[in-house]
């Protein structure tokens, strides 16, 4: 069933209207009266709907039913990226989405050859949040995935050791294994942290571990910074038992 | 450690030589008298050398030390892929091979958009080839993993059938886990099958059960045909202990 997210100001109980790009979509898709399709609040509420009018550039819908979305994971996870050469972000924004993040956070770090100014973050922000939106709307998401910036990776430490379970990934770190830290404590949000291109400084790694962000390898091949949080974001959905 | 794969008759006991690509490579990384490298025989076989001579084209090399590599998984996974459009297998091979793939094989389904011609398909095998290579030697493995294409998915489904533990992601299916499948037998080698951008027909999915494969969901969202074999994968190597 074809999805559409709409803005709060758009979302009414009884009765709603598509416009704008979602209306071109719906006239890509042929919708016509009476199909049923899916509107999505990107806040986890559903309201499966029929489509009442076509007019150009507007599609009535009725509300047949309010239902909570079921394909929202059941685990809260970020994923702290740090700043990444060339489309390397777009990539795990619109996968890391895909595999169900809850938010994606880019961070500075002292080898990251990528350092946005602050005026091109802001771009880069509206960028990736519409891909978050097209990847959410893709892959039947009920919710879709806030991309935000902070501005040290001091920030990014102090925010992703807040959450229940935070790790950080580092390819020089042969003890703990991701299963030895998922499996210590129950969890319900999740903070996983990698590096860029040319990975942390011993000293960024001392630094999260002194935050309580426990540091784990992904294993023995050294993967490139845009593969490690999409490895880990994958195995830690199969350990939270989702598929 | 740099590493250098070299082909099966230029490994010898004791000493080597970097020609070629390899002989460029060497030199962008300033190898001198000396230094210590890394050479593969691409088979899980590593030999620890040290530069004993830099000519114009030519590092000649002493072998200290022969070790089997560990940088290699111990479950053989071979990632059976329907073709896909434009850059999505050449994305699937690379990140594969990083992830620690034996193999990855190509074939035809019903749905698939893009069919190669046998001409076209020997080409795309050797360049799907070479960028295994690249990203085994980026990645530290001690294999480069085999890029293969079948002529149907009989075919695919008979080979992958063979495997200890082999499956079929269908997004229809919502009953059989994937952490099912893998908690059920003990196994060494895996085939994980995923389809083509427009998914299976149903009877493609009946037709591999029929043969023994086990269809699993990869979960409530829908992934792209280029996602899914890698949250596979990434799943299966932390499943298997890797990290």
């Amino acid at each position: 069933m074809p999805r559409f997210f709409l803005a709060p100001e758009e979302i009414h109980p009884q009765f709603m209207v598509l416009t704008g790009e979602n209306a071109v979509h719906a006239k890509v898709l042929r919708l016509k009266c009476g199909d049923t399709l899916t509107v999505c609040d990107g806040n986890a509420t559903d309201y499966l709907c029929t489509v009442s009018d076509v007019s150009p550039g507007q599609i009535s819908l009725v509300v047949q039913q309010t239902v909570a979305s079921d394909s929202e994971s059941s685990v809260d996870v970020s994923i702290y990226m740090a700043y990444a050469k060339a489309d390397k972000f777009d990539h795990v924004v619109q996968k890391a989405t895909e595999l169900g993040a809850k938010e994606i956070v880019a961070f500075p770090s002292s080898r990251c050859v990528c350092r946005p100014e602050q005026k091109a973050i802001a771009k880069k922000l509206e960028r990736w949040q519409k891909i978050a939106a097209s990847a959410a709307q893709q892959s039947g998401r009920g919710r879709i995935p806030q991309v935000l910036a902070v501005d040290s990776y001091l920030q990014a430490i102090t925010r992703a050791a807040q959450a229940d379970l935070a790790v950080n990934f580092y390819e020089n770190e042969d003890h703990l294994t991701f299963h030895d830290a998922i499996s210590a404590h129950p969890f319900q949000t999740v903070a996983l942290m990698t590096g860029p291109e040319g990975g942390y400084t011993p000293e960024e790694i001392a630094l999260s571990a002194q935050h309580g962000i426990q540091i784990c390898t992904l294993g023995k091949r050294i993967l490139r910074c845009e593969t490690a949080p999409l490895c880990a974001l994958s195995a830690l959905m199969y350990a939270a038992g989702e598929f």
